[in-house]
């Protein structure tokens, strides 16, 4: 199944509205709309197949996959033969990112993206790089979709793209095995996040990691695609800048699986149905390794011939209202109450000093 | 204004209730309850008056706070002589978080934590200190309340407190100036970031920021004060570990104020009712800075005289039931498309390689 949201217009003006994609006939399904419809056939009033369509298929991905029947409730309407009116056209719908999820962590799953990125700006690769799945937690707030513009922020003087795996969860639970975690992954977009590299080197440097530099704008869609019609390891991505191959890599080449992934993000807090997992950048996915960047106007389009395209257009450079002005160091160490650099206090007798690092990062 | 949210007990079991404070009196009211009141005696039907009470006083603030008529209606709500099912007494209420935020960003805005924090560590204090408000993305989805008990990882041999002041987000905008964004500042509240420091340093090394280091359980509570009844440069703090003072300081040494913080954030993307925003630590605010580390069972509290006091207990260790087991470099570098460390493209004719950067972080 691929599942997408686009944007109708309704009575109250323009809804969001999830819907079933079906390649070989040139369609979407509106699936509360076919829902609807199937349960008035099945003998429900029109009233209650609205009220039971709306709770079973919400036209929130997230919300739908907080229910144990959702798959179940998307084929039941799906496969009922939908009225006309639930049937559009695939070349005319508006997209939206296939997901609202409630949260957005991105890995660096590939490791040839860990040797690459840092062979160019020619810095170490850390230790941690093999030893723990790192990641960041991404703007959940910002995703951008399939056709839509990327704005550029006035901050921004190195735009770059990055070419991802999004792995949308639909399953909960905390401190899953990698067996477990594998049954809560509900499916699987393209998925690129944009960079302003300088604001990312700028920011990454105070230790807190990326923000301004990636928030602005991740693109995800165009659909997402039922993990049972995907090999999960042999998923073949590329990525083609004004028409010209930039990147071309697999899935395979992952060195944390999206089940190992899941579960040590389940570790000792909740993993919730709907939230979105990036792979991180495939190996040589991004203008960084290949010594490249991008410039207004231009327009990024990942492609799988598993999951689709997703193509983005980038905006023109936004005017900056406000920057924030640097600080003289030392002016705001007061002395209102805070402790001084060398007032360390006493130990405690129930507890040891912490063995404090002294080097790196 | 004092407000908070609290369970219930309801019909269908325990329910978030939305709260004002009234310390003078030892009591609680709820406010959909006495709204609802209210608008009966207005003349409204009971079923009336619930469907408005229940729209415009929502059991998540975050939701709330998206009404611009959202503190009058509080106001309303509170002044209308509640009845006596609406009040509790302040002693006996479960507290929840008091904001349900959509997202939260946490800040170092205290440069004294900057300088103490890296003293210690031996580290450079970066540049970026001085140019830009530094900040990472949190855990919006793991907040505890005031006496809540915080997880203690499996994976945490070194945890650590961080005394800092929630920002709860009020209005919305886009690339705003710290005059228009002192504007959308709805309260404050007192916000631990408790924190393995172990985990934190390993995973921090890699670039991307803290992630389970911080995202296992951040405290948050007991109330939000309205911005009216407080002078934000002056807000006292301090933090106490089993009734001995560990730390003290004043907001009044912050080195980015809060409207700065908003109006950054809001480049570029919506700032958002109902987000939360991190202070950062202010300083001497942590065990970090002064030698010291925690244990189970320990209880952390966080004081101020305006704000209230926040108290949390430690749990004991969780048993971890999986982790990752490191890496063998090089083994994931198959050669499947990924291109490879020495294959950068050609120039691009329409634009400038990247400057890359040849030095630190």
């Amino acid at each position: 199944m691929k599942l997408a949201r686009i944007e109708r217009l309704g009575l109250n003006g323009p809804e969001p509205r999830v819907v079933a994609v079906d390649l070989a006939r040139g369609v979407v399904v509106d699936v509360a709309r076919a829902g609807q419809s199937r349960l008035e056939r099945a003998g429900h009033t029109p009233a209650a197949a609205r009220r039971i369509a709306d709770a079973h298929l919400p036209q929130s991905v997230a919300a739908g996959l907080g229910s144990a029947c959702y798959r179940e409730d998307l084929e039941q309407a799906i496969d009922s033969d939908p009225p006309d009116d639930a049937i559009l056209a695939l070349d005319q719908v508006k997209w939206l990112a296939p997901v609202d999820p409630p949260r957005f962590r991105d890995f660096m799953t590939f490791e040839q993206h860990h040797l690459s990125a840092r062979h160019v700006l020619e810095r170490p690769v850390p230790d941690v790089t093999y030893t723990l799945p790192t990641y960041y937690k991404a703007g959940h707030l910002s995703l951008f979709a399939h056709e839509q513009t990327i704005p550029w922020p006035g901050y921004c003087e190195w735009m770059d793209y990055e070419l991802e795996l999004g792995f949308v969860v639909g399953g909960g639970g905390t401190d899953l095995t990698p067996d477990e975690a594998s049954g809560c992954l509900f499916g699987v977009t393209l998925l690129n996040d944009f960079t302003s590299r300088d604001r990312q080197f700028a920011e990454t440097a105070g230790n807190l990691g990326p923000a301004k530099g990636k928030d602005f704008g991740t693109a995800l869609g165009p659909w997402i695609v039922t993990v049972d019609e995907l090999e999960l390891t042999d998923i073949d991505l590329s990525a083609h800048v004004n028409g010209s191959t930039w990147a071309q890599g697999n899935s395979g080449s992952a060195m944390w699986s999206a089940a190992e992934v899941l579960a040590y993000l389940s570790t000792c807090e909740p993993l919730v149905p709907g939230e979105l997992i990036g792979s991180g950048t495939i190996g040589g996915g991004c203008g960084l390794e290949v010594g490249r960047r991008l410039i207004p106007g231009d327009t990024v389009e990942l492609r799988s011939s598993v999951l689709g395209a997703l193509r983005n257009e980038l905006g023109e450079p936004a005017t900056l209202r406000w920057s924030p002005p640097a600080r003289t160091p030392g002016r705001t160490i007061d002395g209102r109450g805070g402790v001084h650099l060398t007032e360390l206090l006493p130990p405690r007798a129930d507890a040891p000093a912490p063995p404090f690092p002294r080097s790196g990062p």
